[in-house]
């Protein structure tokens, strides 16, 4: 293991300390205790290896080091974890960003261009659900003032809890014109890179996405005494429906993901014939047009099964697919290949806060391989070798921007 | 309104009033403050009609007119109800056999057959899940002594709950071979007799249940990173495997209803690719063959889907067709034709005590309409006149069984 991989390896499992529960589960929620006794270990990272701290409005830590222009080369990723999460998911690129612009700053000194590095407030809307980003919404100034008052299970607004938590809580109302460059690292979460042998994944595109849940009622009666020609059951009506959107799915399967990850039956007694039953689904793709046909195709079947049963189509999120700097894939592609690991350029399958932060500056990701495709779970791993190639090449990848004569 | 059914509409609001909650809703489990409530009232009516009163072991009430003769004609139903029931299941059939044997004993003195009016315990299952009639059962002398060791939501036992009530709680080990015949009347449940405008229901079969569940594990993943061909997602096959299953029951469903009334789904959350689904089955048939055929049916889909994602099925309960008492069914329609009330001869859907009670006793039962087929809820109901017809129709039924000189 080389000094960073050590270094890297002690501080995944320092953070991890922050987070933890009694029952050895893993939840970092923003604007808590456990964010502030992360934010508190990040903050002694980044001093003690140069940088000057501080926290913006909704509290994203930042850790600077000036360069000889005003111009920015950001680098990191988000602090918190979903419930129940790991320890790699997010941290893993606000640690692998410190080290790098740390160790930098020690061997080459001063940069040409200034360099921050950011540890962001509440990616994984694991506290306040659809929060939708409020750390890099913020910093690329697209961060809406109504994103406050959206509240967690107890009640408290993120107006509250960040002002509760020693925030100023007015959000950026532009972005940041020094910002020249941002660059994420973070693990895959899925299990491509493992199963083609390779370890690192350079970003094209982050896939957009199309969710809602879809609601069938019919008649809730009784199991036993309603003949078949009396019932109006919308169970073998929603079958229908879910089959027909898979099989129309699996011929864009190369090019598109269809989850239905929640079904809902009410009352959900074994005797009782539903009276409505919903399920969620999330469609992901990074054409734009396959996201447009796939809810062609919803709304066609909802109005082929609408009738004794009622069929409601209730589209609850959606994004659009987000390209990243096509300049900085060719870039990581010419890094990746001089250090000599095996990668491949890929799309990302889940959301990031990089699909915020390429609204408003050229931005790209860096993914390394996820064991067993395993996240947001205490099993969540990725091993020494990979944190080490993913370090050195995003580490290459800020010296080109930041330290290097033509930068 | 006859002075009969004025006394049963007013006696149906005062049992109701025994079980009615706080916000309006009707539960009455067995051995409850409820359950005692509702026996005190029964009692005073049992006794100022001329009988006497006990409790067997299990806390049956028996009302008792003794005859010229030791054989029994035993009327009555079950006094408990589901939770968020309503006023008619089970109480309305108590009632209608007090009114019946105490007119009856008014009007032409004593019988030449002892006459037992029952007011069953915790048929609905609905304080100890799974208890299995043990009120029946106990009268038709094949219940279980472990029957006593299944435990309530608060792990508190038939046995204990029995003794505290103040039962003596060991169960019967054989029948009692004096009784001769029971009739119960019951509310439909369904909606069969109001669609066709009947008024009485003679009860051929109460059908045959076969249920369980069956579950398909797959491997949990993220919706977004995982590929559709690296996916072992459970959903799309368990919905094969309904659509599957229901095309087939459709070819039968003159013959047998089936119902998936729960489904459930692990973890369940939109963005993530389920490990595990599940769904309940309820199939039931007055056919024994067709439902030993659904059952084929189903092993047969296992067999066909279990692979990748695996099919597992797990029956959890069976009860066999219980043909009630020809005879019977035939001197009902002589009575029912004698009176003039619109009737059909039909099979149950849902299961009653008489199919223990036919296991010893020659056993027939009568149903009154359901207004809009709804049972096991507060909005149940059954009207003024359907009442009447359905206590005229018992009442002379037990007067040829239990007064008529040849009987």
């Amino acid at each position: 293991m080389t000094d960073d991989t050590k270094w890297l390896v002690k501080a995944i499992e320092e953070a991890a300390e922050t987070a933890i529960k009694k029952d050895g589960t893993y939840w970092r929620a923003s604007y808590t205790r456990e964010d502030a006794s992360v934010t508190a270990l990040l903050r002694e990272y980044m001093e003690s290896s140069g940088m000057e701290t501080f926290f913006d409005a909704v509290g994203n830590l930042h850790g600077l080091i000036k360069g000889r222009e005003k111009d920015v080369i950001m680098t990191g990723s988000h602090r918190d974890t979903v419930k129940d999460g790991g320890k790699y998911d997010g941290i893993l690129g606000v640690l692998c960003s410190i080290r790098a612009a740390g160790s930098l700053l020690g061997q080459l000194g001063q940069p040409q261009k200034t360099v921050e590095v950011v540890a962001m407030v509440e990616e994984e809307s694991s506290r306040f659900t659809a929060s939708d980003y409020i750390g890099s919404c913020n910093i690329a100034g697209i961060l809406p003032a109504s994103a406050f008052d959206l509240a967690d299970d107890e009640g408290v607004t993120i107006q509250q809890a960040l002002t509760e938590a020693g925030f100023r809580g007015a959000p950026a109302d532009k972005r940041r014109d020094e910002i020249k460059h941002f660059i994420e690292l973070h693990v895959e979460q899925g299990g491509v890179l493992e199963n083609e042998g390779l370890q690192i994944g350079i970003i094209r595109s982050i896939v957009g996405q199309w969710g809602g849940s879809i609601i069938f009622e019919g008649r809730q009666n009784h199991a036993g005494t309603t003949p078949m020609s009396l019932r109006r059951d919308p169970v073998p009506v929603m079958c229908r429906f879910i089959n027909e959107l898979f099989t129309w799915t699996d011929s864009y399967s190369d090019d598109m993901v269809l989850t239905i990850g929640k079904i809902d039956v009410f009352p959900g007694s074994p005797n009782v014939i539903p009276q409505k039953v919903s399920f969620t689904y999330d469609a992901r793709s990074s054409l734009p047009e396959l996201g447009k046909a796939i809810m062609e195709k919803i709304y066609q079947l909802r109005d082929k099964y609408n009738g004794d049963i009622s069929v409601k189509v209730i589209p609850a999120w959606h994004d659009e697919p987000a390209y990243l700097d096509r300049e900085g894939v060719s870039q990581l592609e010419s890094v990746v290949n001089d250090l000599g690991f095996p990668y491949k350029v890929m799309n990302s399958g889940a959301g990031h806060d990089s699909q915020n932060m390429v609204k408003s500056y050229p931005t790209n990701m860096i993914f390394v391989p996820s064991v067993d495709g395993i996240s947001h779970n205490s099993k969540e791993f990725t091993r020494h070798e990979d944190i080490n190639a993913g370090f050195e090449v995003l580490k290459e990848y800020i010296r080109r921007l930041a330290w290097s004569e033509d930068c």
